[in-house]
């Protein structure tokens, strides 16, 4: 068999998710290609070489250039911080490398259309680019997807939408660079709220068209990490300003007629992972939690009367997407499950010259739409077109 | 409207639920009869008085006999405690009137036969007899009967039935009444155990044929309640011994080929009044939970295989059985309201000269169950006829 | 005892749930007063006095005004429409007659205005008014209320309130009043996003100080009731334009510097009357579903940290609001159960001289919220005072 | 670091999770010995090849017997059919290999015992053996196991434990090796109520002595595959019989004195992995539902009167057993964490020299269980004591 030979650059916590995905994906499906997990590259050198062992990567390097310069190299897969997303998947692309960059596609809607661009210049070269919201390709998530396809729910008018968690409920935890907009572009806006707009737009089919928003900073100061305490870093009594929002909420109408809202925040006491999304329509509704990520429910109003009610779908069975191809019904998939799933479809698009989704426009299009929130946040919250 | 005049004998809890059902059914139900709450009988007289008055009895006597000789009276109500059950009700349908009997029928079988057979002679007369297993009447239960009836589930095969409290978790818990068998028959299975067998029947269709049980008492001394404290009597040092269950766990054998396993417990800490119930057949299942009791979950085994799962019916709308007499779809109902749909059913069947259920026969059935539990825990828990 | 006799006006849905509070609280609750319901108005002769007959009030007339000149009537209690609140309320109030206003208060914030200041001039006096939220009532809420006003969450920085029903998801049901803004006041809006502000208010002790809203009409155009068919007619082939919303999604700030999200809406299908609110603080977190009213899950931060999560809290213990005068420990209460509590909490306050709540100047500024969210919908959702 | 070879012997569905398992644990755990998976033995020379190559095993070979005659072979994997373990396991350990079987550690109580001895007398050497009953490390069962024997829940009275599925429920599925009683051992009981009975000793830190049980078969025949047709083939016009349960039901006494209940059974129709676990003692509970393998339910007795209740831990907390090594809070981990744990474990005991859990020993106990349940069905249920 042919082999696809990827780098990766990264080596935080989504290098472990990606890597996951890249050495399961061959066990449990058959891909037209043979997966070789080639080189690893990240900043310090120790940290990369034991990253790799750890994961499974054959070489590791400091410079990410050098994966680019190689022809052994077919993937670059990019899990590297928001702000360097558009330099490392430009070039890659220009040397002809396939492209896998994690969400957010970039901080900026600017950096976006030029990764847009030059992925559909390479694209025309049968050389694509794919951006990585994994939540995708949850079974349930997919299932949802397909049921509005064919129009089990109807015409979809309503999208709820809501991604909680918690972890910056105190007040004294460290400020760090997700922290800082220079560095992460927002705050929970465009870490879980990005999740929660691609979700609504890929199960729906619709796309947004304008929004209003409102971004709230609860704790406007964190306490500043001592200077040289690096990783372990205890905070001190220095306090710098967070420049993110904790907690963005926002109204969106789409383009076939829906409404939705949409809440991402990381002051939701108690709630750890909570992304749920529920899509009303003429003829039923869907509802999904994250939390409970293996289960679909299902509304269907055609339902005899005495016996409607939402189903609870265990998203198991072979007939479920993805599904099948790991363990026997009822027996659940995790967090990582949508790692391997994306290597699979990603591996299937590029073996048959086709261009994987969501594609660099589609991420491109999220941005905007982050960026139409900001934009609404600044001005009163008033609606404001996805440009 | 003809009037129907009620005499209730008992002012215990049971005598606030019956009260409020008597109260309450004619302001939601159209009834065949006008019910008149006529007269309240109880041992102490100024507690009885006040009982009436609360409850909307319109005159109180501590003489219950007096009740039976009065002409203006048509139906008695029985909610004394159990050992007195088979004198009232006799005497009752001997006088000529018709009578609802709180559960469980009587401490014994002997009791309950001669019970039944007082009612059997009443109805050829047509003076009726019911005995009050008030779960069968909140809705979802009652769908779920509906719904084996119409075949929706197929043959049912399982049934799993288990009644869990937690008031004697505590082993300082003092010795009342209904720890003593002499008293109380029994323990948990009597109590709410006699709930899980009816409702298990009442779903089915199918009757017990056999059982194999085992009986637990956990905590087998507790403290006497020290002499003429009366109600508010706190323990004393003194312990005396608990002669009935904590605990009852059986299987049993139905006439429909059937198999269920029981469990009720006054043991299972953190569980208030967790009755719950499903039943498995060939195209499907039903469970139900009275801890969330206006929900019933449905699945199919012939819906689209992508589609499958356990459909959570909320049971308010105007199909389903009681329930649009109440409020609009999606308004709760409580505890109480069977109490109110007991009342519509008997007044009902009075009214048009039919045999209401479950009758005394049904009662005395549930009894030989209980006794064949019993039985079958005394000789090793092997497997036991019900007589 | 003295008697505190009720004259009700009003016999629709609303008619029968306050009847039952009524004739219910005294069975099981301890009051100062005597209730009497003395009599029923309405508009219709014989309907009016079948439902006095069905309800228990002693005698019906189709003038409401001989009510207020009754010395034998002592409170007057309002579930008629929303657009002839201010005109009975501030005439009873004029009469010396306590007052009981179903919600929400008015249709305007102008007939607001008017019946707050009648009730504070009548306040003076010894007379009171009070608004029908009910909701508060649940014990669930009410315990949310006590946990949050004890600091159990700390500072209240969330708060996500949903009231989800899909009665009009058929595009084909029938124009009624409830869809005409003159009649109606608004949509969803006031009939249901009331509830989630008051009780959002209520559980978090503070007040909406601005809101951005949207209001979206799905159906614009409903079939027009055939003329003269009266309450059971059929719709026709002419159609009418919907002047309400049929969907509210707005954001709030609250003065004591929380930020909320909330939504009412008629058009999430398969929801019937989802009514949820979350509230999140510094120390812990509450949520609460009216589908599952008995139930209030609670979140400690401070719990230790291997077994923090939310505690689902069954609200029937004797320590829990209202609860322990019904029935044991893990019985449920249902919908019509806060009508009780409310008559219990309006003849406490009345019989010992206090404001009951919540107040005329309460439904005024729930009113205004109201109005807020309107206009900063016509204002393309920027931000709005509430007035 | 030194290096731990692994030789599996089964290509099978078990063959995949432990696979997956040695693949994914040092990715994520750091272990003290580098594992390799060496090779892979199966009787099927082009189809083991092929799962080698898919699963990550150096190697392949069709005759298990060479990889205990290896000097680079450590551990030997055995996930092959039960019937065949005790040959290869008690040939492993004479070997001087360590091995981890795969539940049930045998087909009857005799083999069970052989290997007991055998491993006993391979730990004298220094040589390892453990059972594979993953469940144990599902991070909330592990966490349940923790909190009982801190005494968390006080002293354990009530366990139950139903494990569900519904593969069986067709009466046309064909009858395969595992309805047949010679192959299989058991039906239900042995295959899933195994794990019951495991989890449930485990957890509580008691074991069963005594069982009462009862062995149901719904469906008596099933279609004979048709000759010839292999793994696809489609089932024939002739029937065989089923020889094993389709439904276990037992009650147990535990050493420390609980009593618990027992079902297994492959006909609860809707259910397809429904393995719930509760357990119930004199200061609280815990339950378990594997459906929802993240979450562990813990009621709390001492907790305040008005804030008790059932608390849903998210067991994804770096306090938490195994979850640290994972990913952030709230993301969940699926079925095929387990086996990852049990290599963690299982090497971690074998580079400190010391015995792995569950035992033989431990697997030998369990048989005996299920053997004692076999025993008293047979018995008419009678109480038989586990020898």
């Amino acid at each position: 068999m042919v082999s696809l030979r990827v780098g990766m650059i990264g080596i935080g916590f989504m290098g472990a998710a990606h890597s996951q995905g890249w050495r399961t994906a061959p066990a449990f499906f058959e891909l037209p290609l043979e997966v070789e997990m080639a080189a690893l590259a990240g900043r310090d050198d120790a940290r990369t070489a034991s990253a790799a062992r750890t994961w499974g990567w054959s070489e590791s390097t400091t410079d990410w250039r050098s994966l680019l310069a190689r022809d052994d190299i077919d993937v670059i897969d990019i899990v590297t911080p928001g702000d360097t997303h558009a330099e490392i998947a430009i070039a890659a692309l220009e040397a002809g490398k396939h492209v896998l960059c994690e969400k957010p596609l970039a901080n900026t809607v600017e950096e976006a259309e030029r990764m847009a661009a030059a992925a559909e210049t390479a694209a025309a070269n049968g050389v694509y680019a794919m951006v990585g919201f994994t939540y995708r390709r949850v079974p349930a998530a997919t299932l949802a997807r397909d049921l509005v396809a064919e129009g089990a729910i109807g015409d979809v008018r309503q999208v709820r939408a809501t991604y909680l968690q918690d972890w910056l409920v105190d007040a004294d935890a460290p400020l760090t660079w997700r922290m800082k907009k220079e560095l992460a572009g927002s705050g929970a806006l465009g870490d879980i709220g990005a999740h929660a707009i691609d979700l609504a737009q890929f199960i729906t089919g619709q796309r947004l068209t304008a929004v209003s928003g409102t971004l709230e900073t609860f704790v406007k100061e964190r306490p500043v990490l001592a200077q040289g305490s690096g990783l372990s870093g205890s905070a001190g009594s220095e306090r710098g300003e967070v420049t993110v929002d904790d907690l963005a909420l926002f109204s969106g109408r789409f383009d076939g007629g829906a409404v939705g809202s949409f809440e991402a925040t990381r002051f939701s006491t108690g709630r750890k992972n909570a992304f749920r999304i529920e899509v009303a329509g003429s003829d039923g509704a869907l509802s999904w939690d994250l939390e409970d990520l293996n289960v679909l429910h299902h509304y269907d109003r055609n339902a005899r009367g005495d016996r409607q009610g939402f189903t609870r779908i265990l998203v198991t069975e072979p007939e479920h997407p993805y599904a099948g191809n790991w363990w026997p019904a009822g027996h659940m998939l995790g967090y990582e499950h949508g790692f391997s799933h994306q290597v699979v479809d990603l591996v299937n698009a590029i073996a048959s010259g086709t261009q994987p989704t969501p594609s660099f426009a589609d991420g491109l299009q999220v941005q905007r739409v982050l960026q139409a929130v900001e934009g609404s946040a600044e001005a009163g919250s008033v609606w404001t077109p996805v440009a």
